[in-house]
């Protein structure tokens, strides 16, 4: 028996990021009280969403469209989710930690794939940015729930942090899977920082008075 | 003369699917009060949004930039909804019923291009869901109307059966023209069961008490 | 001494409109409190939001992947108002002009770079009404604010007004600099009358009683 490659490793760790995140979709569906065709669609529009603007960005393929894999993924999360989710209190909070780990995973993948694209460091952190940030954007905006990049702590910081991490590793001669594993780590001990703590930036400050 | 071939109805039922949600989204723009332009903009967006995506999606060319006709239709279509549309009473019922008939279209007309490209079938059917609901999610979200997926009556699920009735009777060697009348039609039967008698699959049902 | 080539002329008019969509963007999110990262993040899907649309749409690889140079303006810019917007009254104001000049700009560059492409006219004042409204679009929609689109005064109108003056311009061969000039000029005059004087097109009329 063969060691697990890194391919396979990767592989894995990409269909990690597509479950978390279509647990994360599939609860805000509960939260609004979906029946089971709508915990399938926010599932895979928040599993795949933010791959499929990163594909769409590289000119590459969309991934889902190559190897369906990923649809059925998020179609078994929902249904899981569908009649598992009222065993648990406090979906919120697991829907945030799901999140958290789904972000820490694409802002590094998202990086990576636009590196060995051949994008510019800048593009790749932003391509992580993006990847990461995507999925739940379009879960929270169809959902009229707040976008969680608006919540006063750090959010998308982590994310550019990691992402940035993992280029900056990487240019530096680190090897890919021990700079990735950094810039995952990054990610979320920072998230989990923000959401166990509340850790915030300091944020813009408007001025006392009429300032708009 | 010649009886029309399956290409003209093809290209027929197209256009009459961007006619009904060019319909819809010019309604929107009403219940906003925008001026012309509004109307045109609003009608654009929601009629060529879901196949836009579509094409996006699977690689091809974006089917309006390659023939506009698809947009003349919706710039007429704005211009006769902005000056005729205060004759009728009840417009936001007509906005349901033309959205019903444009789901129905798009459902089976996406999953079918998704399949002559060469999809997995859950992935064609994927695409027949995301065709028919994107462009009413654009007019829905931008114009900060609540999107008809977050209503309670069945709406997603109309497309996804919709669609997977298409998927099925090809793949059971049904002539396409058939299986596509008959996806159209159990798409549009459902979604007028939910607008007329309001029927909802069971939704995921959050326990009393502290539960979010 | 070369004086400068219309190519130079058009590069920075590009950058001058990816400056100020992604001030608009860095404002927005000072009203939102954001901390820097996500001041970065909103100037950059306003900065190239539109013309990322624009690309994808036409099939062109997507300008900011091929080179990071706008990516590095948007992040200035953040940075920039970061540190000094709250010296600044009145930065809704500055907002509004800051989207009038990024519209002028991206309504007449959308339509001539989607006619050297060779799309249809139509398709080319399209093109240019969604290159110049889509990164705002984008803005408002992730920060719910009132997307500007649908604020009484005149907005699509101006840029739909501009962009079909270009286009109509070089078909009646006005060479392209000064045929872009005009559109830039028509559009920018006529959203500076609405945003000053609140002018508008004769809206869609409701009548009185129950009509919705």
């Amino acid at each position: 028996m063969m060691a697990p490659s890194f391919e396979n490793v990767l592989q894995f760790v990409d269909i990690l990021g597509v479950i978390v995140f279509a647990v994360s979709g599939a609860l805000v569906a509960s939260r609004k009280q979906m029946d089971i065709v709508g915990f399938v669609l926010m599932a895979s529009l928040t599993g795949v969403g933010g791959g499929t603007l990163r594909d769409l960005l590289l000119g590459r393929q969309v991934f889902w469209v190559v190897d369906p894999l990923p649809v059925w993924v998020c179609l078994i999360v929902a249904v899981v989710v569908f009649f598992a989710a009222h065993v648990f209190h406090r979906r919120y909070t697991i829907l945030l930690w799901a999140d958290g780990i789904g972000i820490a995973i694409y802002a590094v993948m998202g990086a990576e794939l636009a590196r060995q694209f051949g994008s510019w460091p800048l593009v790749s952190v932003m391509m992580g940015v993006m990847t990461a940030t995507f999925g739940g954007l379009l879960r929270d905006v169809i959902c009229n729930e707040t976008p969680l990049i608006l919540r006063p702590e750090i959010y998308a910081s982590c994310v550019a942090a990691g992402a940035g991490t993992h280029i900056l590793l990487v240019a530096g001669d680190v090897p890919v899977g021990l700079a990735a594993a950094t810039g995952i780590f990054v990610t979320f001990g920072l998230r989990a920082a923000g959401i166990i703590r509340g850790v915030t930036l300091p944020g813009y400050k408007a001025r006392p008075g009429r300032d708009y």
